[in-house]
């Protein structure tokens, strides 16, 4: 067996991240524990949260030190087994390492079916990030049928669940998105009824008006700031705020401001709530059934980006940033004829 | 029957309104009409609310047009009826105008109580403010025994109300609020555990690190600006969020900017909803007469602060932005001897 090769945490990032950040280091292949299985990734799943975490700062997610390997979902292959669940050559998901190989344990990872999509869209649309799009719009944005429903960050992995979900729930749904292509995707192949491109436009209150002419009901927030803040200029009565992600703002070094938000939810008695996927890990099962159904019949359409090659797993993440993804951003770590 | 008189909207507030903004007219004493009741005013609420109807802007309260009689809670004695359901001598309140007399519709005033508490209380812990209370505390703030509540504009008509039914439910209080005199009648009189004077503290994360060591489960917000953005960086899992009042922010002629909070609320996953009584008219009386035993037994405590006469009703209005009153601010227009 070859060497194993493993992304840690070199220093913590002051604002925006760069490669400066990142160390691959040859480690060890281990050797599975009874329970555990030796997985060879194939796909590596980058995502903002992970940002949080290089952070020296208590939140949801633990902090990593320097110089710990960095974690996160992968897809694998898996090549020895030492657990009765899973034979070498099954594919699996699960949190694995921004690594070549990493030992997990059998009770923590869950069967990919390549019948149903492609196994890295378990990483995406069939992950967490899919999750997250069934759960934060279903629960806490509650749409009812002709509601309009504003997303940002659409074209992202959670985004762009989130608004095919709210068009098979009967809503008008609008999205921002950062390039043409991106809004042409949304609104050609996806069908969302509005797409606004945030980096072309100046103005998005007046582009929201005409998009979404009757206000805002639901509100599913990837991204804050400016667009945020336009959002919340247009919000009706009753209306759901779901925030999932403030990317514009994980950079950020000191607490941003902007305008205050407060004083503008109460005449239409807003509910903004924060959102995260674990809370609804006991039916994690339910929405793996229905989202794997709708992919397998082509009803839920996902797109995933790739970076080609553990060594650029550090750019396919600081691409997030950039908004250099469409879809799911992975990194092909391993190929199944390798 | 002497003349009326009836305090009309001069001109629209810049900012801070001042004594400009009000004109006291002369008018007539209405005629009831069948099944109206004309009632001579003892007492006149002046609540924060009524800054946003002086603003050119649709809300959740219709705009009043310059010349416009003011209007507001009052308190006031039938002194002749044109409704079976009430006679001349009895004690009604319900929305009237700043005025000597009105003319109101039998239907939408309630009886008022002498036995059950000072008549003044129908404008504050038993009339509009305490329902507010009632319903924003329990129903959007969800306070589970042994939660931390925090309030702001703790000494004020609503928030005096929240802190109490807060401890009746097993929760710790702690109330911020603008005078020694204030935080001592929370703390010594109402059973707060903790009060801030925020006028004389610099550092409220500091002193909420004090007062509210395990963070804050509720957050009963009437007032906005510095103390808010305090208390969000001290939320716990699942806090909730009741915005009741931005009063720090209802002179502001731009849209305020401060931190933001979308980033803070995603990690407790909180909830931060606006609040209008209005929601819960249909559950009115079970706060009525919830509120009354409790203010009849002496359980729930009042205070109203009185501004003696009609013609100072604009400067007991103004001097709610001030925070010159502790409880209810009332303005006193007719004695029953009188």
């Amino acid at each position: 067996m070859t060497t194993n090769r493993e992304w840690v945490l070199a220093e913590r990032p002051a604002g925006e991240p760069d490669l400066d950040c990142f160390d691959l280091q040859e480690t060890e292949v281990p050797d599975p524990n009874p329970g555990e299985l030796l997985v060879r990734t194939r796909f590596l799943s980058v995502d903002p949260y992970m940002r949080g975490r290089m952070r020296d700062a208590e939140s949801y997610a633990e902090p990593w030190d320097v110089g710990d390997v960095l974690r996160g979902g992968i897809v694998g292959e898996v090549v020895e087994s030492a657990s009765d669940a899973y034979d070498a050559g099954d594919l699996v998901t699960g949190e694995g390492t921004w690594g070549d190989y990493a030992a997990l344990d059998a009770d923590e990872v869950t069967p990919v079916d390549p019948a149903v999509a492609d196994p890295k869209a378990y990483l995406g649309v069939l992950g967490m990030p899919g999750r997250t799009a069934y759960f934060g719009l279903l629960e806490v944005g509650e749409p009812k049928p002709g509601d309009t429903v504003v997303v940002s960050g659409a074209a992202g992995a959670v985004g762009s669940v989130v608004g095919q979900i709210a068009k098979r729930n009967g809503c008008r749904v609008v999205g921002f998105a950062g390039s043409d292509e991106k809004t042409s995707w949304l609104t050609d192949d996806l069908g969302f009824d509005a797409a606004i491109n945030y980096k072309t436009t100046d103005d998005y209150r007046g582009a929201l008006e005409s998009a979404a002419p009757d206000g805002v009901d639901v509100y599913f927030d990837n991204v804050g700031g400016p667009i945020t803040d336009a959002v919340f200029t247009r919000l009706n009565l009753d209306a759901r705020v779901a925030v999932c992600g403030q990317i514009a703002h994980y950079n950020d070094e000191e607490v941003p401001t902007g305008p205050r938000k407060l004083p503008q939810i109460i005449a239409p008695r807003a509910r903004v709530q924060g959102l995260l996927v674990s809370d609804f890990a006991s039916r994690f099962g339910e929405a793996s059934e229905r989202l794997g159904k709708w992919v397998a019949s082509g009803e839920l359409e996902h797109r995933e980006t790739v970076v080609e090659g553990l060594e650029n797993a550090p750019d396919a993440f600081l691409g997030l940033f950039a908004g250099d993804n469409i879809g799911k951003q992975v990194v092909r770590v391993s190929s199944p004829a390798e």
